[in-house]
């Protein structure tokens, strides 16, 4: 199964994909960052980025595309436009025929370090272990969008298709608020393996 | 000149097109509102909108696309839809290389009625008069697409690319506030000939 770890953002959209292989275990494919200049237009940002993405999905064909869940108390400064890149990112996978998961931060922090509050260094630190990467992913910016991949790896696809507001969707979060209570015996036995290793 | 309005949501999507004459008079070409059931998911919903949305670039191949301007202080219940909807028909039509132009509400209730503040039954009624047509726009939820084509007519591509936030925004929205008074010579004669009509 290969993962399309989608971090939605204006002025920084990370992109990160990975296969997975037996016991769950993941290998990264690619990694990066589609940035648009902030002097540029929202609509030309958006059409910058609805070419760079199409053609991730051209190079790379993911079975499933993992982006972040925004909710509207976010940031306002921010909230528009990276509400508007997600909507962007969904439609265009989602008229290829391929599943879409949603996943909150804190799943995803969760599923990463077994902690839903982890800081962003944590997430990096845990992500390029469970990679086996050399080096932390670059750009530093990238590390979230391969967390949303694992993420959706490790909490299998029970939280895809889910729609917000909906009383699936509210458990999840429930979940997510548990830190990792959700995990199955294999996926509680590779984080276990993962704190050994530290 | 051809004009596409669209008025961006998840449920009902308007679309309205119109064809610029001679002195800014209008005529309509198209109009439908694309909907989606509400118990898919977003990422399905917003896959269909774009599959839409691309046939109607397709069809009717407009110079420019007018779209609402949506603000974070909107209904919170409703806002991530609209965003990502916003956003999927922003980022289509500008990878076509289509300019597209953004409104607030005030603007084309004042553009379309002459009063910023005008409820939808006078805003579907001017449509009705400035288009010309035997009867109200049907569905009768795609009058505020066709409206945000008109607007963009009289307006100009004054406030077309326009960024959120930017000192221009800021000016269209005050401008807005004044309701109307932001007239061109050519469209204060064609709002008094309207006025004249009724």
């Amino acid at each position: 199964m290969r993962i399309l770890g989608v971090d939605p953002g204006l002025t920084r959209l990370g992109l990160g994909v990975i296969d997975a292989g037996r016991a769950r275990q993941a290998r990264m494919v690619a990694v990066d960052v589609i940035r648009t200049p902030s002097q540029d237009s929202s609509d030309v940002r958006l059409g910058r980025i609805a070419d760079a993405f199409d053609t991730w999905l051209d190079n790379y064909r993911p079975d499933v595309v993992s982006i972040e869940r925004i909710f509207a108390r976010n940031d306002v400064s921010t909230i528009m436009g990276t509400a508007q890149a997600s909507g962007l990112t969904m439609g265009l996978a989602a008229r290829r025929g391929i599943p879409v998961a949603m996943h909150t931060p804190s799943e995803v922090k969760a599923a990463v370090t077994g902690n839903g509050r982890a800081d962003k260094k944590q997430v990096t630190h845990m992500v390029t272990r469970i990679l086996k990467l050399d080096s932390p992913p670059k750009p530093a910016d990238a590390a979230d969008a391969l967390a949303l991949a694992i993420c959706h790896l490790w909490r299998g696809a029970s939280s895809a298709l889910s729609t917000p507001g909906s009383t699936k969707d509210v458990v999840d979060r429930q979940r997510a608020g548990r830190q990792g209570d959700n995990l199955t015996p294999a996926q509680r036995a590779w984080a276990q393996a993962i704190r050994d290793a530290r």
